[in-house]
This record gives structure tokens, sequence and C-alpha cells, in this order.
């Protein structure tokens, strides 16, 4: 049983956005307005490409979404994907929109004719489809669980064969993150189509992204996904900076600010916690990928300092900044975030008006 | 090279906490206040261990703060680890003060002979040791990092071969995810010491959330550690939930509650955000194993509701509530929640009641 990484998967095109084939993993997300409302949709999915998604889906659970769909698909800044269940119908009148990707569940489409269908209007507009099957869809017994949805994923992986249909990505996704993670690798194993990771109804809160950085990180980690998305319950904007997160950590995307703070303890001379949230949000637009370091004493601060871009240690009354590796200030620890943040700006401004 | 995972590591008695050779992983945590104040430090580590700490780190600077110690190791209800740098004077003073472990960081407490001094005393005392090193404290160029840390490390380990000592647990920790995946898995590859893991630094938010659950994570679903500390900056009590999430996460720890809300999108009937948050409060005190769903429509929620324990589904006007996978009740939407809380805690009763 041979095993496909990441970059030997096959190239998926989704518009203009390709999934598979390369080590660079897309980002997506869902809206959660209404399809029928094209407006707050639209300004849903702007945000969210703001943010850095670059593939969106919407759900479309009836033929109003459905009439929505067009105007949708027009004005996006990004590829839409159309969610659709029970009704191919829907899928098909998706496929017509223009959308890019429809994602379905072939076990609820209807039949085995119903889904053949669906693969050979796709074939004719180009146009991609996901198998997306969560196993809360499937139920019954865990243990059998990762068996039985490999078993009925290879059964509908036929029908495309068949169809000679091949702009296929895979997600099988469960709220069980180690089942999430077994299932993956297991479809790794045994396929060449890009996988789509993620953890369903991975749970709210902290918990959420507990779950969804373990399942999605350990699985790239392993060579495994080549499109992400984050299930966060409430406004889907945020999921984007954790799904950034999440590729910055296993070393996927290499830009913007990472910022590193020590947690405090009794040793700590600064308010690393406030001092480090201030800085966040004074350099959240900076794309240049530097590393900046918020340090509160001196055991681990100097040494950090070296290792990023930028720091601030805190002192017994006065700290230093640090750029490159170098102290260039000392100042009063009240000053620190200014000196810092005086710093970086001047830094980067010279970085960008020096001649290539 | 061999490899060795979780449960073939040594056993390390720290207190009445064992650390290693079992597949029961330590949460452990380390107090912000200044350790001058008794009685605010205490507060704190009793915090933290209401929250689910094992045992608590207290930082040891100065001699001010090692007189404080023999009253929080006496009144302390869990194993207190002190945290010395700089000054071996102070280690020798932890340890006669009674503490169950002291955590250096041989490179920068003087000297081999100081250190070998420490681990005499140490063993005439069963208080065990932990070599922390951070690669903020070696800093230097980050590729050449995980060979010159391990170097180190070796070098170190060599000290306590040769005193005849084993009540060792290692840690080697960056800010740099990576960079302590790497680092710890040659650890593993090469000692039976059991290991200390998290990421250092590791960031504000959401952030460090991510960053220590990848980190942490990972390295668990790899058999490797034996006590994981999440540092996050702030109220360390706020580093216990996500270290339990992250052990539910990778199936370390079966306890409490497991709640799954789905993403909402454009089919979602309820606000399963509000909803969850809601019940995630009500059911916090439950130490039950019991997983409970949050389904915001029909796609998803009737199969998620048959393996969860419990579930509540919204739909069209009124949404179902399952226990054990049946369907117990139907009711308005709004009224989910309050059912949902009602079945839950009858069924908990009953359960408690039942004769063994």
């Amino acid at each position: 049983m041979s095993r496909y990484s990441r970059d030997q998967t096959i190239r998926v095109k989704v518009g203009n956005v390709i999934i598979g084939g390369s080590d660079h993993v897309v980002i997506q997300s869902m809206t959660n307005t209404s399809t029928h409302d094209v407006n707050a949709t639209l300004l849903q999915i702007k945000a969210l490409q703001a943010a850095g998604a670059e593939i969106v889906r919407v759900a479309v659970p009836d033929k109003v979404a459905l009439e929505a769909l067009p105007a949708i698909v027009k004005k996006s800044p990004v590829p839409i994907v159309a969610d659709i269940h029970f009704d191919s119908a829907l899928a098909l009148g998706a496929i017509e929109a223009g959308v890019a990707k429809v994602r379905i569940n072939p076990g609820n489409i209807g039949s085995e004719a119903k889904v053949r269908e669906i693969i050979r209007l796709a074939k004719k507009h180009a146009t991609a489809i996901r198998i997306g099957i969560n196993s809360g869809s499937i139920g019954g017994d865990h243990d059998q669980l990762v068996k039985t949805s490999l078993d009925v994923l290879s059964k509908y992986i036929e029908w495309f064969k068949s169809e000679r249909f091949d702009q296929l990505v895979i997600s099988m996704k469960s709220s069980n993150t180690l089942e999430t993670i077994k299932m993956n690798k297991q479809i790794a194993k045994h396929y060449r189509y890009p996988l789509h990771i993620g953890v369903t109804e991975s749970g709210v809160g902290d918990a959420a992204i507990v779950h969804s950085s373990i399942g999605i990180g350990h699985l790239l980690l392993k060579g495994i996904g080549n499109t992400i998305r984050v299930s966060l319950p409430g406004d889907p904007v945020k999921e984007i900076p954790v799904a950034r997160e999440i590729l910055q950590a296993v070393g996927l995307i290499r830009e913007g600010v990472r910022l590193i703070a020590c947690p405090s303890c009794g040793r700590t001379q600064i308010n690393t916690e406030k001092f480090a949230k201030l800085v966040t949000e004074k350099l959240k637009d900076i794309q240049t990928p530097i590393k900046v370091a918020i340090m509160g004493c001196v055991v681990n601060g100097p040494g950090e300092a070296k290792g990023a871009t930028y720091a601030l240690c805190g002192g017994k009354k006065e700290g230093l900044i640090f750029a490159h590796g170098q102290q260039v200030r000392k100042v009063p620890n009240e000053d620190l975030v200014t000196a810092l943040l005086e710093v970086i700006d001047a830094d980067l401004k010279t970085t960008k008006e020096e001649p290539k």
C-alpha cells in the first residue's frame, strides 16, 4: 500500500485556485449567512477573503438559494463551492450557475444514477467535486466507523473513476479528533486525490481550537492535507487567523508576524500579556515575516531575543530592545512598547526603501 | 537507536505524583505570583489544583523567595517544583526546604561542580530534578539549534549518570513548534527519562493555543511526553482547561464533557454558538465522560446525535432531543436547551442511583 503525500496528489482546479499537487495548502471556510440574501453573503465572502480565505463554500439548501448563486458567483472575489445535500437537482443547478466546485455526500443525494448525472455535468463544465463525508452523517458504532467510512468512500470513488472524472477532492471528517486523523491517514494510503481536512463540529471556544489544531496540525505534519477548514461556531471570519496560525506552526507559511511571549512567572518584571496584546494589535497588518519576542525577565529574554527579529525584554526598572539579535535601546519598562514599535517601524521602512 | 515511548520511560517520583512509566500524562503549570507572597502563591496553587493541575512550579529568583518555600511546600495541596536559575545556592536551599523537584538549566547554574553538588543533595533528599533547557536560553542559528541542544543535553546527562541519579525529567522547549517537536523526538530516541513537553513563549490568545496544541498534541500522538505544560501569558489557571482538552483530543483522558457543535452555515436553524456556550457553562462541573452534540440542522444532526450521549438538533420550528442515540423529546427550538439539560440531569441521576 503506497502512501501519497500532499505534493503527490492530483491537481484539482477550483476556479483560479489549485488544490493538490503542491505544498501550498489552501485555506477555506463557509458562510453562515442565509444564501438567499445575496448581499449579506457577498459581504461575508469578502470579509473571509480579506482575512485570508482562498475558497468559500455556501449552503444551497433549496431553490431560492440556488437562484441566488449566479449573482454570488459573479461578484465573489474567490471561487465559490456549493454545499448540497439530499437533492441532486440543486447540485445540477449549482453547476449550471457556475460554481467552481460542488460538495456532495453521495450517500444522501438519492442514488448512484443521480451521482453519475452530477459527475457528467460537472465534467462538461469543468467543475470540481468534493466528496464530503462526516462521520455524523453515517452514524453508528465508533470502533467500526473508520472501516465503514472507507468502504463507503471506495464505493463512491469507483463511480467517479468509471466516469473518468478526476477533479475530485475528498474529505472525511469526524467530531472525534483521533478518528479524523485515522481516517485521513487511511485515505492518503489508498488515493491520490487531494484531501480537504478538518475536525467537524469541533466544539466551542478554546476546545474547538485545540481539537482543530491537533487534528489538522498532526495530519499536515504527516504530509497529509491540501486544503483546510477550521470549523468554529459563530462568525466564520474567526476561523481564518486560526487556520493561518496552524499553517505557520507546522512551517507551511512564513508570512506575517509571529509573536512570542513568555508565560509570566514569579520572575517577570513587566506585564507580558498586556504588552503582547498591544504589540500584536499594532503589528497586525504587517505581511513581512518577522518574529517578535516579548520577554519578561533576564532568564530566557536575551537568548530568545537573539533568535527573534525584534524583541523587548523587561528589566528591574529599565528594559532592553533588540533588533536582529543586537541590543539597540535601553529604556524605562513603561516605554518599552513604544520604543519597540519605533524600532520595527524604522527598520521595516529602511528595508522597503532599499534598492533591490 | 531505540525509541522510548511514554510508557517505557523511567518512573520519577515527584512527591506523591509519578511522572513517567505509564500512560497517565501529568498536567502541570507555574505560578505567576511573587513567590515572596506566600498567601497569594498558595491561593494560586490551590486554584491551579482545583482546575486540574497535579504539580505546580514556583520561581525562586532570590533568597526571599527561598525563605517563603517551606511554608508554601507545607501548605500546598500538590507537589511543588522550584524553578532556579543562575544561583546553585538557591537550588540547594530549595531541596532543603522540601520541594518535590527542582528545575534547573545546568548551563546557567555556574559549573559542573555546582550541578554535581545539587545532584548529590537531591539524591540524599529523594528530590527529583528536571533539566529544563529552552532554545531561547541557548540562542544562535535555528538550523543548528536542534543538534546543539542535544549535544549540550547529552553532556549534562553524563553528569547525572556518573552520580547514579535517575530521578530525572527532561524538557527541551522552543518557541518554534517544529523545533520543539524535532528536539523531543530526538530525545525520546536516545533517553529513557520521562519528558516534560510544551511550547515555550507560545504567543498570545488563539495563537498560543494553536502552537501548544500542535506541539504537545503531535508529540503525544507519537507516544512522546509524560507531563505537559501549556504556556499561556496571564493567569496560569487558564492553561489547565487547554491542557485537559489536548489530552482529551489525543485520547489520553476520557472524563468530563466533550461538547461538539456544528459550525453554523446557511442551513442552521438555531444559534448553535449561543446554545453551545450556554450548555458548556451549565455542564462544566460534570466529571462523567459524556459527549453532547449541539446541531443546527437535519444534515449532520441526527447522525451525530446517534454517536453522542446526548444531543439537541434544531429544526424548522421544533427541534429534537436525543439521549443514547434515541429521540426522546420534540420541543420548540427556544426550549431545546432547557429540555436537553433536564434530560441530562435526570439521566445522570438515574445512573448514579443504579446499584453496581
